[in-house]
């Protein structure tokens, strides 16, 4: 990957432009199974739809889930110099410790998951550019963080669980979201780790102003992401594109990470068709952007601690299905009725 | 529990005025624990509030599950013989066998879970009568299927998951709610395993029916369940109390579970605090009853299969939540910053 890593937004393109399709033969392949199982046609529900999409985009049936892989990309933003978080910028490194010390929610879940784990830190002592005042990144620093991003997937993975940890990324995920789709600074605008009402009218005045200031520059979505995002947003976007063309499927985890995912979407309307949401966060953007991105999330269980905490409690989900499709009986092999 | 299984109704009303109240000693270091983990303070959501429900209902801090154990109670029903489902009674059977072979979803699910499983059978060659006739159960049959399921709880076990299999039994399930809760029978009626709409009119006519036919027995909750329920529910009954007994906490799976469940709920409005409901399911009349015991679901999968298929699913989830509990740093310990 190193050598044929992305140096520019047209190299970026590039990737996107040679993405592969979804394996129909490995998808009809699932369904045809699944219609032979002890169970009522329909009955699992998701679990079914999800054993599908797996088969599409591993390019294989049966789907298995025997090496998931979790990262934690982890950045700084400039714009946390402006008190739109709760906590100092210094925490971003403290987590990053705490992460590497086993003593973060996403080292414990991934123990329960028996998901490997990986964090990836981008140059936290060289943080994003105030994209209050100036475009977050320059094109060549940006199409870095996604190539850095895209060595996140390494061979023999089969799963792909996304994450992020910097304090001051829900601003830039917000400023993603008001530039690509609209509306109000204020519906995109949450209260990340537990801002006050002072703070959150900051942020979201801030947002708006940035998105204004930066309209003329933003002509594409790599530029939305140069000019508002973040060196960790920009790396998960690049391992998702990775996961892709290794036929990786992907889990994305809360607003930060889906608001990264959403300009890959802006490039490519099926751009995230290998990827499922495991959770709609409490983040008020993160349900209107998810209705942008037509993604159901998997759960809805008021999480917003980001660190790839929601896409990690996905990963048994994912398994159980994958267990239930490879390994139930078919009602021929049960003796067991069908209807009628 | 064998000595003074309840034998009559007044000795389940027994049981249950024994009932232990919550720990509220452990659920406060729980609380108090949790503030001090390196997360925002609420960020893990429903999981912060899940190790609260545990810990109040093991009686200990830290909560643990370390062993899950599901129950499927497996029972069939003389109202099967009128038209009410898509498969013919004797898929009940067929089911215990392939439960017992290992080929059912929930073999699958319990193997991902690592919890153990154990299949109950009541009676199957004696089903219920057929409740559109006259009341399905003696109170002695009942009472005897109550106190069955009473012996699930076996010692040791940290967690209860509880489902069912009983071809005709979201008939039943039906009846239960609409007679607890009135309404017209439609509003509790639902496809179950995937009825047309001619079967689904004679499924309601009949409950509509039968809730009327035995209006002047049903004087209080364990009556409705003696003319309307079925072995298998009234032994997930027994389950449920026994657990409060043995301070198990129980994750209830869908409909029929969850109606057997409602027979408690209607003696003591407390009497399910120690149980979590795993999912809502495609059954219409689950998301109703759900809103009268005041239950909000942890998954919204789309599954109709029961089996405890979906309470199953929960157990990692729990699993996930102690697991951040116990394992996470506090700030102290970590040394990152508190907000501010």
């Amino acid at each position: 990957m190193a050598d044929s890593a992305p140096a520019s937004f047209e190299e970026i393109r590039a990737v996107l432009r040679a993405f592969p399709e979804p394996d129909t033969d490995a998808r009809a392949a699932a369904a045809a199974r699944d219609a032979r199982l002890t169970k009522p046609a329909g009955a699992l529900g998701r679990l079914e739809e999800l054993v599908q999409w797996l088969a599409a985009w591993q390019g294989r049936h049966p789907p298995r889930i025997e090496r998931p892989f979790t990262a934690v990309f982890v950045g700084n933003h400039g714009i946390a110099a402006r008190g739109v978080s709760a906590y100092p910028a210094e925490v971003t490194k403290q987590m990053l410790q705490n992460f590497i010390d086993g003593g973060a929610a996403v080292n414990q879940l991934c123990d329960v998951a028996d998901s490997d784990l990986r964090v990836y830190e981008l140059a936290l002592d060289e943080p994003t550019r105030d994209f209050s005042a100036e475009p977050a990144m320059s094109e060549e620093d940006c199409a870095r963080a996604v190539a850095y991003g895209m060595m996140a997937v390494e061979p023999g993975i089969d799963l792909l669980a996304l994450g992020e940890m910097g304090i001051g990324n829900t601003t830039s995920a917000a400023a993603l979201c008001h530039a690509l789709y609209g509306g109000s600074a204020s519906e995109w605008v949450g209260r990340g780790t537990g801002i006050d009402d002072a703070r959150l009218a900051n942020k979201t005045a801030l947002i708006a102003a940035a998105v204004e200031k930066h309209r003329s520059l933003m002509t594409e979505p790599l530029e939305v992401l140069r000019c508002l995002g973040g060196f960790e947003l920009a790396a998960i976007l690049g391992a998702i594109m990775a996961a892709r063309m290794a036929q990786v499927p992907v889990v994305l985890d809360g607003y930060a990470c889906t608001a990264a995912a959403s300009i890959l979407h802006a490039m490519d309307s099926n751009g995230l068709d290998h990827c499922v949401v495991a959770h709609v966060s409490v983040e008020p953007g993160h349900r209107r952007l998810l209705a942008r991105l037509g993604k159901q999330p998997l759960f809805d269980l008021g999480l917003r601690l980001g660190e790839a905490s929601g896409a990690v409690l996905a990963i048994p989900l994912l398994k159980a299905a994958c267990a239930c499709h490879a390994g139930m009986a078919t009602f021929d092999e049960a003796g067991v009725s069908g209807p009628g």
